[in-house]
């Protein structure tokens, strides 16, 4: 492989051709890339059985292996997921104002792509698309560094992208895979800011804070979700029951599920057996507080520190309050600012919880599980963001933009 | 002074309450602000003594004992500041867009504050104040670090800040002033994720460096300018000899300022004299290559350092070039993503350089030094963000806020 620096001066020369190119330009390049993805899939799976076999061989779980392998049916999920970028609007070139000042300056703000966005993820391959995807349609070069245990499925998905963008007249340094998996490689990538516009890191909390703690690179940080149901005391019970059991069970392992409810004293002797007796359909264990406790013997007592697990797995912690502002100082003493709903009747209380939680997405009565770009209607997703700076909540093409003031002048100088 | 960990959890309890402020308030605090300096400006102009002569004692140079000074007509200027705050719009509370989707879920997005800003910046003591206003008026908590050599004046200035807000009923740790100025706060300060959503130094590029390298908060990086103009071959000469020398002469400390010169060749010959000719009315030493020398005998011998130099004095270098291609290649290469500007009558080459320089602001025919939030008329200023995420070139009250989504169902559940 190419030293680092080597390949970072030609990502950033290919982001300046990048940004010239016409969106049809793009979308012929997204469908051409498509197709050739299931004209390879022969030549994609046998790479991926390299990734497989060598996964199989260290014991990974199952679970694991399976979100590892590539499939006829996955191949066209990639390709597929390409053409459905190919429908949305091209999110730069746009000059969205333009204004005159009183010395005549006509001063315009124009969307432009980021530059060079780097994107450090873990072992599913058809990430290694998806991000291609995404940053070319905006417009950006990107650097990706999967993890190993993907290594050739990746270089196989890569190489068949580069060839197709050479094949388009493109420059191929527009995706560039860091082949060699040593760490040494990361942390180099984090300090190249001469060459990284952004590094997006995507997978589980310890790959994130390692880039949050050692990238000079700025960070969009993504990810973790300790995400809270309010059951407030004229609650409609049979919704916050199919709200919770929704949010906490129809998908386990990610981030906007709910992790923790937090119910009023006022109706936790009668709504908590209601809500236990939804989850424990599906053997949800419920770690309460000690009026929790004392409204349903199957609840077993919460420690401090499940208040700010983020569990992942079908396990939910109780906490019982006496006021919604009690319950509010709670959610944001042990969110992590991503998803967080109130379920009410009431118009005061729900402008409250709207105004007050600090959150990147607040609901009132509905699931916390919505918090996603094609939920939101974006079209496409690159992760949610848990900062507040640059981008909130969903990610969608335009939070892989920038934009650049362009000054129209006829000779004007500062007095 | 308390640990830092407790003024954190302080300015994160209060960035909790100034969220909540309606705009009158904090308009009627920001007044209140300018009074109270006004009225106590001796106080301010004794504290300020203290800090003058403990820098004349250590051999400060006068130019920065200037900026050091506080003098009754710069006090009225900080609390002039305030008061033009006070007449600009909210820049938070409205939700900007509210759009229903198929499945009846109303999705909008909320301006918000950021939460809890940081600042960390040198000596001028204006910028307590200056920071204090821009943060407030955003709805901010701030904490703020200044400089050691402004310690005393930075500790009344911010006492009479805490003092009125206490009697206007606000919580006083809206502001917090760092006031041990031992350096290892600073790096405390950098790690404080928990507390601190974002992190903005103002001053030289050794302090945005330390802050850059060192900082897991996401900083806003502001600063230092680059900045080129380009004479096209069919520029104004007059224009062009009016813009260089008000861009290079009329302050020389700033980061807008320019920097560098690139002008075709075509012209070389005719025009370059009649810019050396203007820039040495004030002085300015020119650096150029091999055309340039021979073009005007006045001209030194540049070094290939002097392209990437940001003077901030009576020099500038000039580069030729055969081409615009050229031209564009050299300053995106030197450049710091600041400021550029080129000089032409041409249509075609006005709109090649706006779409292809990789710039906070690209100009035609215009000088450099418009790159200001006044200039740009946003009203007020916190910094020039040179880095793409989040706030790109000059930051208005804006550049202070985040978004919130806020979602209304009525019992939605994920499929």
């Amino acid at each position: 492989m190419e030293s680092l620096d080597v390949l970072g001066k030609r990502a950033k020369a290919a982001s300046r051709q990048m940004a010239k190119f016409k969106i049809t330009k793009k979308n012929e390049v997204l469908e051409m890339v498509a197709d050739e993805l299931i004209k390879k899939a022969d030549e994609i799976k046998k790479a991926n059985k390299a990734d497989v076999d060598e996964a199989v061989k260290n014991g990974m779980k199952p679970a694991l292996i399976d979100r590892l392998t590539l499939t006829d049916a996955r191949i066209e999920g990639m390709a597929e997921g390409l053409r459905q970028l190919v429908a949305l609007e091209d999110p730069v070139g746009e000059i969205t104002s333009m204004k005159q000042r009183p010395n005549g300056l006509m001063i315009g703000y124009k969307k432009v792509p980021l530059g060079v966005i780097a994107i450090i993820y873990e072992s599913r391959p058809n990430v290694t698309v998806d991000a291609f995807g995404l940053t070319f349609k905006s417009g950006n070069a990107v650097i990706l560094r999967g993890g190993s245990d993907s290594i050739n499925s990746n270089i196989k998905l890569v190489e068949i992208i580069r060839d197709t963008l050479i094949r388009a007249g493109v420059c191929e340094d527009a995706v560039i895979l860091i082949s060699d998996t040593d760490r040494k490689y990361v942390n180099e990538l984090m300090k190249m800011n001469e060459y990284v516009d952004v590094i997006i890191p995507r997978g589980g909390a310890g790959l994130i804070k390692n880039v949050v703690n050692n990238s000079t690179v700025p960070v969009i940080e993504t990810g973790t979700g300790n995400c809270h149901i309010y059951v407030h005391e004229d609650a409609d019970f049979k919704m916050a029951c199919d709200i919770i059991y929704n949010a906490k069970t129809q998908r386990i392992g990610v981030c906007n599920a709910c992790e923790s409810l937090v119910v009023n004293k006022k109706i936790a002797k009668e709504f908590i057996p209601l809500v236990v007796d939804r989850l424990k359909e599906k053997n949800v264990e419920v770690r309460g507080d000690e009026t929790a406790c004392e409204a349903d013997s199957r609840i077993v007592p919460a420690t401090q520190q499940d208040w700010g697990t983020e569990y992942l797995d079908y396990i939910i912690s109780l906490k019982t309050v006496d006021t919604i502002d009690e319950a509010i100082e709670h959610i944001n003493k042990y969110n992590t600012g991503h998803s967080e709903s109130i379920i009410t009747n009431d118009y005061n209380a729900s402008r409250k919880f709207l105004d007050e939680i600090d959150a990147a997405a607040v609901y009132v009565n509905a699931s916390t599980r919505f918090t996603d770009g094609f939920e939101f209607g974006f079209g496409a997703e690159i992760g949610i963001s848990t900062q507040k700076i640059h981008a909130r909540g969903p990610m969608g093409l335009s939070a892989l933009t920038t934009g650049k003031y362009v000054i129209l002048g006829n000779g004007q100088v500062r007095k």
